[in-house]
């Protein structure tokens, strides 16, 4: 079968490899859509960061490595053991690999494992027309929900456990910083959890067109005093709460100075170096910085279940595009910013 | 009577000033000791920073004032419709003015009130002999408690607020960075909260010694790989709370490297400037930055508690002087690191 390789920084090769079967407890998956994640980006222009170059504690696997964390597909065969699933069932994949061990796995926090490992990223992935996973990675898809939308509960989950995070009521105020895919998906997320004032503020017009046209209420920071917006929509009050999904400096300076007292800033964005942060604002107002990342079993079926609602809409920010244009159609256009959201569909 | 007054950055002079009556809803206190803070620092060499230029919307007051806002002391009269309170009675008091009508003050949370204003930096203070303050500042120390102890519930009940919200549990383990009051109040605060496992980070070997003395264990960053003893120290679990009394750049790496995955940093440090802060540690584990400020009644009369339970000792940190030292002896000693905590006692 076809599969997207990763053999180290700009070495990504359409291959054909042997399909794989599933062992006991596993089960073999065919692929529909596999989402291009930020983390593949970072992967391709400067990694290894998470593929392995000696064999990983959890999946003992390292480069090369069939990449693609955040997919749907349909099971085409089952493994021995394996009850409740059969070939045929539409799936999306939760893709943690946990230790069930360490303090984070035992308090039931699988998320933070000390020995997380990704399929896609230590295991051969989605990338593929078939990957093969242990039965405790699979989340049914109601017949609602398409397999497109079902290769986006994985990132749509990032964002809903964020969100969570955040513990908005439902008739606050929250703000979201940046629209890319992290951030479509915390409006999405919030608005899914009743909120009606939530605001996405992003610098870039294309960004806030797409988001505008699923329906957001969108600032732009380079035009408004978003502080100040805030203030005066909240009596002065102050964001209940606020997102970045941003990750650069301005983003967080601004998101610090429009969190209202004892509220969070949740932080879910790979900050690639310290950013100079404005603790003073936190402690003047006894708000915080919450960490965020990834999510657990509970996100992925709430998102499900909102997607089963009709909470979520791929219009005007997703892509589809075959395996073999996935470095030029996919990495290159993503890392240009020319698309937001792209799923590689490995049957083309 | 003579008073402490400050009229700009490096003039404070002592000066015989009209003795204060108290007016309806107020209470006179001759004051017994007056600490130095470090925002008493800023004001005498950077300020103006919190006193006010323009009459300040609570009190109406603006420089020169009378400084000191951490005192003790007896009441020495009592204005009209007071009850509950007579001369002679012993005090600790509560110097925070607050609106009441704003939201951080409608949600019970007065120490952020947005227009906070403090007895001995937005009206005339406790470093004179005597001054006026309303009845609601008052807190009343039991016979078991000195005058000496009742002068530092200031700042330690700034140092237990903030060790309440690092929500450390009893049999956690709990890391302090800096040595100062604020983190020898925090050290005092967890021990009073039932920790064992409470280790003070700090450089300097005098401050180190001084922490000792009182009990504590310390860890010298310069010597020891702090993350690496917390990881060892807890089984790879991390901190369950970590608190930055020290505001610096080095205090808040390694305290981020610490703190356990779903825990607090709970920041009680005057930050000068942004400090380039490692926000990507906070996502890996889920961990938060959880900004303190001041304190509220509840934490005043859980520090009276403590010391009435004979938690808190004075021994090789705190020292006296006279009204007329309080340049000298106080502001300079105090910022050329020479002393740790001084207590203005304006009956010398």
């Amino acid at each position: 079968m076809r599969a997207a390789v990763y053999h180290g920084p700009h070495r990504v090769e359409i291959e054909d490899v042997p399909t794989p079967e599933p062992g006991p407890g596993e089960v073999a998956v065919d692929v529909a859509f596999n989402g291009i994640c930020g983390t593949d980006l970072h992967e391709y222009y400067a990694g290894p960061i998470f593929v392995p170059t000696s064999p990983h504690p959890l999946t003992g696997r390292q480069a090369p490595l069939t990449m693609g964390h955040e997919f749907s597909g349909t099971v085409a065969a089952v493994g021995p053991g394996v009850d409740g699933w059969a070939v045929g069932d539409r799936v999306a994949v939760e893709p943690i690999h946990r230790c069930g061990q360490c303090p984070p796995c035992r308090a039931g926090n699988y998320n933070v494992c000390q020995r997380i490992g990704f399929h896609g990223l230590m295991s051969d992935g989605g990338m593929a027309e078939r990957t093969v996973v242990p039965v405790h990675m699979l989340h049914r898809l109601p017949d609602s929900v398409s397999l497109e939308l079902g290769a986006l509960v994985e990132p749509m989950s990032v964002a809903y456990h964020a969100a969570t995070l955040g513990e908005p009521p439902a008739d606050g105020t929250a703000l979201v910083f940046g629209a890319g895919p992290i951030g479509i998906g915390l409006w999405f997320a919030l608005r899914g959890k009743g909120l009606e004032n939530v605001y996405v503020v992003e610098p870039s017009a294309d960004r806030r067109s797409a988001v505008e046209a699923l329906g957001a209420r969108t600032l732009d920071p380079t035009d408004v005093d978003v502080p100040a917006f805030v203030a005066d929509a909240t009596d002065g009050r102050g964001a209940d709460a606020v997102y970045d999904a941003a990750g650069v400096r301005p983003a967080v300076e601004t998101a610090l100075a429009c969190v209202g007292s004892r509220r969070p800033m949740v932080s879910v964005a790979i900050y690639e170096t310290p950013l100079e942060t404005p603790l003073l604002n936190l402690v003047m107002n006894e708000s915080r910085i919450q960490g965020s990342l990834c999510y657990t079993a509970a996100d992925y079926e709430a998102v499900i279940a909102l997607m089963d609602a009709g909470t979520y809409d791929t219009t005007g920010w997703v892509e589809h595009i075959a395996l073999e244009d996935v470095v030029t159609e996919g990495f290159d256009a993503l890392h240009a910013g020319r698309k937001t959201k792209v799923l590689v569909d490995p049957t083309r």
